[in-house]
């Protein structure tokens, strides 16, 4: 499990600041906390790409990471001015990856229309995806990710807009691999059709939002030109207890606390 | 705007007593706070299908009622009971109404999750509904509800399921109002398609939760048949500052304590 993390406090976010290796890569745009000390180089196992985003708060040693509604809510608003500075303040639709990203991305939406200058107020549009794995039925090459919603009608026109894909963890990475991968083929599609019939076609920017990113091996890359804000940057990937999951709020809360 | 009401603690839930009147509406099913005080009865113009439902905690006077997340994760979690007693505890899918019922069906998830004898996890499904009003261009009597995103693929196979919609508060009752009819009209559709072609058709349970219902004059019924679960009955229409809204948290719990 590493090193636990505790989330007490509002993070400020800031600029990237990634090696040369870093910014050739996909990852070129991922934005991290700034604010932090930075911390010392990652083992290799956590791949070079991720070799400059070290930046965490840390605690005595406990196996999981109680976080509070309270300091989710203060590191998603905290998120704001990475957000402006990477253009993403006032995206049209926040895409947020059901279940996980439904409560981030409710929580955004008010953050971000209390950062606009006209009171502006994104859409909210769901997809659902479920990351699942054939491992116990002996099929361990077989695990991926599956939809449970998508897309349809009204909701489905993207090109021409700014859009945010929102989850509350970037953990393996599968999930957000497999949305922004699909989306950006959903707006290709979208592009073709327009273009086919000579319909001007306006430029559409993703990118992607969570509260949490663990510091650990990904199973795979954000697509290029797709930039990632994350609230708070985690090493030793600990086991994240969110508090909609607590059986009781209060010994959840007291366990977080124990660890601040 | 009435007294504001404090929620602090969590909240029993139980059974319903309903007038003569009552048993014979579409209310039947409404389901109300049991361990609160009765309060006197409610005047008028609240209408008679809700004389019977009032259950309150009322706090000095002030405009605002100011929740905190630990509140309604309570509050959501004390209602286990009553959607047991209802049948509604192990639903096979939340129709979360986007955005309000985004937090509270994912909180509810973990909730019924735990109750379950099982194990077994409700699926959340999101439906985008967005009340609007003319009124401002001068068509007072064209305010109504439209669908931002609805279920497709998939997600829209309702027959023989057991469904929960969830929504942070009812209101007005125009957007349940509106989503209740709808899905009836899908799960209709469905089974005249499934009894065309021969198929067995088995029952579809259709409910409604929220997490706050005020006691005011709705501009709806519920579908017949069709339960309404309530995690806490507000009278006086009280001002909900949801604590995703609050543009500062630390000041928002203050504001709710202060009215403990």
């Amino acid at each position: 499990m590493g090193r636990p993390v505790q989330l007490q406090t509002p993070q400020k976010v800031g600029d990237i600041a990634l090696g040369s290796k870093d910014r050739e890569s996909t990852e070129l745009n991922l934005h991290r906390l700034a604010s932090l000390p930075q911390a010392p180089p990652l083992p290799e196992q956590f791949g070079e790409e991720l070799a400059a985003v070290e930046a965490t708060v840390e605690c005595s040693p406990a196996p999981k990471m109680h976080c509070s509604y309270d300091a989710i809510h203060q590191s998603i608003a905290g998120s704001l001015d990475v957000l402006r500075r990477g253009g993403f303040d006032q995206p049209d639709i926040l895409l947020a990856i059901s279940g996980g990203g439904l409560i981030p991305a409710r929580i955004l939406r008010s953050v971000l229309r209390k950062g606009s200058n006209n009171g502006g107020c994104a859409a909210i549009q769901v997809i659902g995806l479920e990351l699942y794995s054939d491992e116990l039925e002996g099929r361990p090459h077989e695990a991926g990710v599956r939809r449970t919603q998508w897309l349809c009608g009204a909701s489905s026109q993207l090109v021409g807009k700014r859009l945010l894909v929102v989850d509350e963890v970037d953990d393996s990475r599968e999930t957000l691999c497999y949305a922004t991968r699909e989306l950006l083929a959903d707006i290709a599609q979208q592009e073709a059709a327009l273009a086919a019939v000579g319909q001007p076609v306006p430029p559409t920017h993703l990118g992607v939002f969570v509260i949490h990113n663990k510091l650990r091996p990904k199973k795979g890359c954000l697509p290029a030109g797709v930039p990632q804000f994350v609230a708070q940057e985690l090493s030793g990937a600990p086991w994240i207890v969110y508090p909609w999951d607590a059986p009781d709020i209060e010994e959840h809360n007291r366990l977080g606390a124990a660890c601040s």
